[in-house]
């Protein structure tokens, strides 16, 4: 078989680049996510069965089921998900990517995002703020009503603002985020501003009262991460635009489920190439330490994987604050990552160097070649359930993945 | 007389740093800028005549008086200007900044702003936007309606949501900005975010009805300027309390009014030291060359005098884009400030220069001895009255004012 390898990778980042996604609605997860049913229970990085689940996962889990309404206690929860009845998925398998845990059940509501290029549509979840959240394992009652809050309240006047708006368009935004000290996955400050902002004047109408209305676009403007999981799922329909070109060397999914780190190649179809997941390189929150920390999780990585996230660090030199290094780390970090892409993108410039496109497209050849893994920006979750974020740090995507994939390549293609 | 400058100077700096400003309420300029009266017009920068008054100072006189129901046309606003009937006075003399042209009259709605440090109250209008504005001195039917809507809708519904809120933070406001890629002076995109929303969840509630709120909410999130008053009024309670301090070196106003530029210095009272306004270097708006340019115009230079603004620029790269040069002339420019300032700030920071402060306190002895005037970053208004603004760019104090006042100040000290 004759390959063109360059060829098929930039058709891959140009079908990056082109996506164009467009929050267009919220929904509950069944009616929405194709596949999705009452006993399915989806959660970030590649696939896990409840016995090599980590804590913050099965903590995420029994959450859900508490939500869901279908357990009482943690312990019936536990017993449960341990018996065999509930089916457990990545939900990358499902279209999907969700922050740390990613737990997604049936009756969450989830962002809808449509690449307006193609047709095609991803999904998340509603964010829940910082701290005590299910995503980093906790499921206090605080945690649970909160949850129910953002499903009964929130949700449905977004979902209503969004469709009043006509859809949001997120590579705009992460375009304007990125000139204004986001990277685009761990500080998303401007982001979340800017997201609010866009809402705020459709929210004053599609809530039932001014009161509503104001408490709504307040957790929106107060929480940092407002717009991860709307930007999460914009990420993953313009990765999922450039999977199954034939030939091509770029990954288009790197996921995390705190037991193991697995990526997905462009030219290899749906195959996992796995490892352990790394213990993140942290700046801890008071009281904890790196004892503390649940290994490397979450989906999030599907920023870094679309040319952002700790890609485009050098846009977010205040982030350092959050998790750790100096300002010319952040910038190094983006240097190196120019170093195992095949090209910039078109559309996320830094403007610190000089408006240069980001690092996009991770190739499995340039990384094994340089022995340089791709570096990404990250929460760190407690490691037992029920605890919640204890850090933020920065963490390298293990070299085994992309030996082991690229090896499957050139068994594939027969170089 | 023995004086010890470095100590003068010392505590200016710190007076401008321990500032606090908070914005707590909207006013009608009569009712609050003490001294006001019904004939009393201001305007930006050092005093001016009918006669030497800029076309854009002349094109904002006429609106006012067309804002304030005192003329019918153009023409009728014109012969009452030049008949000596009413006052002109900087809105420096009157504890007030203002944008461009920085006309202030008695109906106008003004932001009032105190440092709740010491008490004092600074003034500035409400922002218009961008483009054909009272500001940039136009005045056509359009101007002066929008002008109307922000008196009677936006600016109540602002006072009462501030007021709920217990007032906004502008310096807790601004080092956040600074850290999202404004300079907190040409480029506000951010802070403008962050003070939308602040105030959004309150407008929600004080704004008449879901209508209104939502107008009020998308005017002040679209416009990229919407704080630049408030944090004009917030840099002069900060400048103005280092103000008067026997044997100061330091300036605490830098103002111009498109045909003089002038500055006071803290130890020389309030004599200003004026020269004629230089012609920005600016990126014109299609369509305008430097030969539709008003000479250099506005009080919006007291955020440089306060530290930030062109100051500022290396925290905001992307501003470039909209005035031209390089991310490196960014730089550059902070770092040329620091060798003619007297400390760094202690709130303000730069994340690319490692967080360092940012150059505050301009002192006259060191802008004579570097030759190296301050630069500061300012929006460009067409040179005749009634058309708007051209361009935005970055010009250089003239030398002589510094050395007019570094002669000023040996005569007083008898040094």
């Amino acid at each position: 078989m004759t390959i063109n390898i360059d060829q098929a990778n930039q058709k891959v980042i140009d079908a990056f680049m082109d996506a164009r996604p467009m929050v267009t609605g919220v929904a509950p997860a069944r009616d929405v996510i194709p596949g999705m049913h009452d006993n399915l229970l989806l959660h970030a990085g590649p696939p896990a069965t409840w016995e090599n689940m980590s804590g913050p996962v099965r903590g995420a889990m029994i959450g859900a089921l508490l939500f869901e309404g279908r357990a009482k206690s943690a312990e019936e929860a536990e017993e449960m998900l341990s018996s065999g009845k509930f089916e457990f998925a990545p939900c990358h398998h499902y279209d999907s990517t969700g922050p740390m845990a990613g737990v997604m059940s049936p009756s969450m509501l989830v962002y809808i995002v449509e690449n307006t290029t193609t047709g095609y549509k991803a999904f998340s979840g509603l964010n829940e703020g910082r701290g005590k959240v299910l995503r980093m394992g906790a499921y206090s009652e605080e945690v649970i009503n909160r949850m129910q809050w953002l499903n009964d309240v929130l949700g449905p006047a977004v979902d209503a603002a969004l469709k009043e708006m006509g859809g949001l368009d997120i590579r705009t935004l992460l375009a304007k985020a990125l000139h204004m000290g986001d990277d685009g996955h761990n500080r998303l400050d401007a982001a979340s501003l800017l997201y609010t902002n866009l809402l705020a004047p459709y929210i004053t109408k599609t809530a039932k009262d001014a009161d509503t209305a104001s408490e709504i676009i307040k957790f929106l403007g107060e929480n940092a991460l407002s717009v991860l999981n709307p930007v999460m799922a914009g990420c993953k329909t313009m990765t999922q635009a450039g999977h199954n070109v034939e030939g091509s060397t770029i990954v288009t999914v790197m996921a995390r489920n705190g037991t193991d780190i697995g990526i997905r190649v462009s030219g290899l179809g749906d195959q996992w190439f796995t490892a352990p997941a790394p213990v993140v390189d942290a700046l801890y929150f008071p009281g904890f330490t790196e004892k503390d920390a649940s290994r490397d999780i979450g989906d999030s990585t599907i920023t870094e994987t679309a040319g952002i996230g700790g890609f485009a660090m050098a846009s977010a030199p205040a982030l350092v604050t959050f998790i750790g290094g100096t300002p010319r780390d952040a910038i190094n970090t983006t240097l190196d990552m120019y170093e195992i892409t095949f090209g910039e993108h078109k559309h996320f410039s830094i403007p610190f160097l000089d408006f240069r496109g980001t690092p996009t497209g991770v190739d499995i050849r340039k990384v094994v070649e340089k022995n340089m893994p791709p570096r990404v920006n990250t929460g760190v979750a407690h490691k037992d359930p029920g605890v919640g974020q204890v850090g933020a740090g920065v963490v390298s995507v293990p070299m085994s993945v992309f030996e082991d994939a690229l090896v499957a390549f050139a068994e594939k293609y027969g170089i």
